[in-house]
């Protein structure tokens, strides 16, 4: 199954194609698939190349550490119990350099798992990322020092079939996917103000 | 100018040819580029598809709001004002569904441009993502309203000669490009673990 962006301007097939779905095939996922997942969140940028980014990482090779990582995600997510690998993002809040905070932190996750989602679109694999966690179950269970934030849950793994989930998930992989349009998030001169660029 | 990652596993060439110049050609970006920039960030996942992101665009050929946005940048940033086109990034901070703190918007910023970055660096294009910006400035020059922040700027272009910067920045643009180890960042099982994905 795939689900492409219906864009209205051109952009490349990687992130057209990137979408998270639910449903995640039994097979296991190559060892040397992961490593360059995480060897491209390696190279995303950061604020002073602090690189603050973290992850902890589960596959269903080892059942017990799948099923331990599982207790760091909300009922809501318990589809994701079912792809083949979990891993959890941990930001460094302070510096290296300095431990002033780093007020960027949480973004720069973001910048590294974006590079690690676009990696796997191009190896066919899907990443379906969660807020939905237990934060402090996660600190607690891995032992995560204070100044560090368990951030998200990613669930990794081959596109499943949407009919092995619940009808109503299975309803929400079926349906379209939507944005904002680009006018209500380009402006120029002021907020809220159109952008030449952008045409209505 | 080209300044590619050198990697321990291999990753897709859009990641690894990716690189924050600070020397910046003259020549204009076109439009249906710029548009392309953002509709990759458009179809970025975020928590609860809140899509917290919002760009303000400031191009050379409106000089006066180039000139206006180069105010909201700190010092060590002025080489950013040759860049033919800025943009600040501007998190909203709440839900808009309910109104409750968004506490993932920052995170979700970083996957928008990240996109951004992928489709310019697909476009031929560079972008030097900035944290060194005056949030205050910018959201009083903008009238920016108070549930959202002014988080990031970024310069985007063509690549320029290295020499045209002065000797200090020449120097770093011609240095190697560094990161931690993946075994310093990814662990299982407990914090500080390496993780058999990964070989020392």
């Amino acid at each position: 199954m795939q689900k492409p962006a219906h864009t209205q301007y051109t952009i490349h097939s990687l992130l057209q194609n990137r979408w998270s779905p639910r449903a995640f095939s039994k097979d296991a996922v190559e060892h040397d698939k992961l490593q360059s997942l995480l060897e491209a969140a390696r190279w995303a940028s950061s604020c002073f190349n602090e690189q603050p980014w973290h992850f902890i990482v589960a596959t269903n090779q080892h059942k017990e550490e799948h099923a331990r990582m599982q207790t760091c995600l909300v009922d809501g997510n318990s589809w994701a119990t079912l792809a083949p690998v979990l891993m959890i993002t941990v930001a460094k809040l302070t510096f290296t350099h300095n431990e002033t905070p780093n007020h960027h932190a949480y973004h720069d996750i973001g910048l590294a798992v974006g590079n690690l989602v676009v990696q796997a679109t191009d190896l066919g694999l899907s990443v379906h990322q969660m807020a939905g966690i237990y934060p402090d179950v996660a600190k607690s269970l891995y032992h995560i020092p204070d100044n560090y934030d368990a951030l998200t849950a990613l669930a990794i793994g081959y596109v499943g079939d949407p009919q092995s989930l619940p009808d109503e998930l299975c309803e929400r992989e079926l349906s379209t996917r939507t944005r904002r349009s680009l006018s209500d998030f380009v402006f120029s001169g002021q907020w809220g103000q159109s952008s030449p660029i952008i045409q209505k």
